[in-house]
């Protein structure tokens, strides 16, 4: 079990220098541990970027617009193969400046890495908040134990957590 | 390579198994590939949908209300590792009613799988559309070929595909 235990440390230390280099605003760092081919689907459009030159692009476009700001990752989830793995997560930006709404929601978040050349490399990310059908409007996830929905037919009922 | 090609075809006949499942309203169908513990990441709240018996619980509120249609992936990247697969495709409802709101968009999914006890489950999936920052609507995917984006400061000029 020693090389589980190697691999998921490793993958738990590219999430936390990601977070660094995310305050950092420092987007070498950010995309440091992905693939050339890596493919984003990201929160906001495009709805895909393809190859980790794009993902860069658009890491420089946005990050001048963001606040001084911690990020952190709650509910990680790591999934662990011989040669891939997978990490579900929530993530999300608190703003040194208390009251900025970029603070405001959890992001949910899915990391997939291959082994490369013994090094973990992410070939594809997917971010997003779930979005209400009744008014087309993103859903704010703002606390991470309420599993609630919208009052429309299609799920009525709140789902339990297990 | 057979092992690799066979894995393909099983994941591949798996997707078209579910999307059959979907047309037909059988939710035991669309479950049948999903591990006991597999968690969902969906379009709609809630934010996540733990276990798939609470997976089935959705689709069994959500599917009556849904309109008669075809159920089509386009765009399907399958990433295999030697215990675990993720795929990353496009997704859309095709109502057979051609002017039905359903079938307007195009969605994106990510499905892990893990192989238990030889055969391919679903361990987690995460299924969503952008949304835009500017007014917080999410962001209609009706062209594949287009990488279109508001006009936010973010990411102000177009990201070329590769």
């Amino acid at each position: 079990m020693k090389q589980k235990t190697d691999d998921k440390t490793e993958i738990l230390e590219a999430m936390a220098r990601w977070r660094r280099a995310l305050e950092a605003k420092d987007v070498e760092g950010l995309t440091a541990d992905y693939a050339p081919d890596a493919v984003l689907f990201d929160a906001i459009p495009p709805y895909k970027v393809v190859g980790v030159e794009n993902i860069r692009k658009a890491w420089e476009q946005c990050l001048p617009h963001m606040p001084e700001f911690r990020a952190e990752h709650r509910d990680v989830v790591i999934h662990l193969g011989e040669d891939m793995a997978v990490v579900h997560a929530m993530h999300r930006f608190n703003p040194v400046q208390a009251d900025h709404p970029c603070g405001r929601n959890w992001i949910r978040v899915t990391v997939t890495y291959r082994k490369m050349e013994g090094a973990w490399k992410v070939i594809h990310e997917h971010v997003s908040m779930p979005f209400n059908p009744m008014d087309d409007k993103i859903w704010p996830i703002r606390n991470l134990e309420t599993l609630d929905t919208p009052d429309y037919g299609c799920a009525g009922q709140p789902l339990e957590d297990s």
